[in-house]
């Protein structure tokens, strides 16, 4: 539609400094418009001083939000097609090598970018950084990691994958495992960090046949000398949060499901509180004395300061934001970006996973272990 | 070790009247021992005026505990072996014929009592379940239902499996929902329940190949004019505890770990506002004030509150409660269980069940969506 003719003040180019992350941002992934995403990347390039950012979508639609004096360090390429939401990833794949997405991602493949970020949809995304920017030697299928809000020193735990491979074999399970080592050393500054395999259940015999395989494999793993990480078994929901570990390992169903649902269970939470807050005069006069308490528990549990999945296993850094984030949502997920884009996570990972290759076969499953349930 | 003789003040038997529920009482399951399940029970009897139990298990700890006052609506079953947390079903089953598990529920096959609770090893509590029990006629695979807090005017939906079949395949999901949805008919007192699968999005191509023929299942059997529930399609783990539906139905791998989940960011956000309400003269002024409000969400957010998965499709009524409960929680089960036991839940879900019964397979599993994740 739009002719690509450079009408906005912004360059198509930017000058690349040394030590200056660049991030490449597809503008049109996300429920709430491509205007939220250039606020977002406004209140990113405020926050970061030597942050330059190139994004990729609608000129038209993304020019007027960008405001001027930020022209430097954000420059627009013009895209005309967008992935939607809930095309199915083959199909985006098929009908989507010019889409804001796709160059987005050609950014970092091609050396311009150290870092690509989009809020569109996950199967596609995880599908085209695989073609463009293909699985790290020895990993087969890269993993979605979080941050999660845990009571660990870090403030946080790293979960995965939380959506990229929903298979689960035992293979997939190690990998996740080892992936989320590498990870959390990055992140959470752990030299060696704990690692877990989410089940039903702590006991041996607890949970799905693959989980075993995984298991008995890290419990190798782990007991080598130089091993990189701790294993310390298998872990329940209900510590995902706690102190006991630093990697929480799953497939990309259930990691997908769990990390949701706890978003909604903070969601019903917050609306319990500011009912139990506003009823009666008592109640609401307590409250506006510990208005500023409250304002910091809120900006604690508010899931938008950890927006941002990072795809691990790629050859490039590659952050997926929350779908409905908004700007302050989609700027911390551009922060994380700019911080991963020059620790090289993908190469770290890689010679850590091919050190310790997954040689074992994942184990056929034991349909009597089905109605082994958990302890409760 | 301790001779069958009767020395506590308590009977072996109860008089039996008709509209008095009997429960019968696992008090050697659950991880905190003994002396909190008869605290529990003693609670329950209190609250529940007409309620009779009787107790299974080492006579010698639980006679101190039980209150003179309430002996004649308990008695006391001495029983010498017991169901250990971490022993795996099969061999539970092996040795745990006389174990206070197994005689709980042969209370209830035998007619003697109307339900069956325990807060034992929850494997070996289902597995002995479908041995005495029997499964419901046209019910393959029981499946344990969870209330769970959500914005619906019951103020609860109904979440299964969360524990009971890890297997998951197509037809397990289907026989979920129906049994969901004739549990919730009564505990949410919903004519007609909205029934949803618990999916990674709510595109039709997301998530794994059993859940799209699970979908297409229960689309067909809801178009049918007597339906009895509506199917609502995918729903992702952020939408659990909203309006969107009524029953959420999953395998019992991914139940057991979003209701774990949730509960660990319940009990995580729980403490960062006991922090923030501890921080400076004005916070803890203002929760002062707030007190009763603050006490009212506590209750409200209480785990403990909503205790008790109910086993659904078997020849009887048997409530699993939380292996870790407090007396409140026990009682709390109790009290479900009494609710439950006249309800006839086993039959009206076998009638409906095997009216509607699943005549397709499960879909072999396409591999192609494997890498088909969430839109987030």
């Amino acid at each position: 539609m739009t002719p690509m003719i450079d009408r906005s003040p912004h360059s198509e180019t930017l000058v690349k400094e040394a030590a200056a992350p660049v991030i490449a941002v597809d503008a049109m992934g996300g429920d709430r418009g491509p205007e939220i995403v250039v606020a977002g990347v406004a209140r990113a390039l405020s926050a970061i001083p030597n942050l330059r950012v190139l994004l990729f979508g609608d000129e038209m639609r993304l020019t007027p939000h960008l405001p001027v004096e930020l022209a430097e360090r954000a420059a627009i390429r013009h895209c005309d097609s967008v992935i939607t939401m809930d095309e199915a990833p083959v199909a985006a794949l098929r009908r989507g090598r010019g889409s804001s997405m796709w160059r987005t991602l050609d950014a970092v493949s091609a050396g311009e970018a150290d870092a690509a970020i989009s809020a569109g949809n996950t199967g596609a995304l995880m599908t085209m950084s695989l073609v463009r920017l293909k699985a790290a030697p020895a990993v087969e299928r890269p993993a979605i990691a979080a941050l999660w809000p845990s009571r660990n020193a870090a403030g946080y735990n790293v979960v995965l994958d939380v959506g990229a491979n929903l298979r689960g074999e035992a293979r997939d399970l190690v990998s996740a495992a080892l992936l989320g080592a590498e990870y959390a050393k990055i992140v959470l500054d752990t030299p060696k960090p704990r690692v877990a395999l989410l089940n039903v259940g702590v006991e041996e015999h607890k949970g799905r046949a693959e989980l075993h395989a995984a298991a008995a494999h890290l419990t190798l793993l782990a007991d080598a000398p130089d091993a990189p990480f701790v294993f310390t078994g298998f872990i329940e929901g209900d510590r995902i949060a706690e102190r006991d570990a630093d990697v929480i390992a799953t497939d990309g169903f259930t990691g997908n499901v769990a990390l949701k649902t706890a978003e909604g269970a903070a969601s019903l939470i917050g609306g319990y509180l500011r009912e139990a807050l506003s009823e009666g005069w008592r109640a609401r006069l307590g409250a506006l004395l510990a208005a500023p308490a409250l304002a910091g528990f809120k900006r604690r549990v508010d899931p938008r300061r950890v927006n941002g999945g990072v795809f691990l296993g790629l050859n490039g850094v590659v952050v997926k934001s929350h779908g409905g984030a908004d700007a302050v949502g989609f700027a911390s997920a551009i922060d994380l970006a700019a911080r991963l884009a020059k620790r090289d996570i993908a190469g770290r990972v890689a010679a850590q996973v091919a050190k310790i290759a997954f040689d074992g076969e994942s184990s056929a499953a034991d349909s009597s272990s089905n109605l082994t349930a958990g302890s409760r």
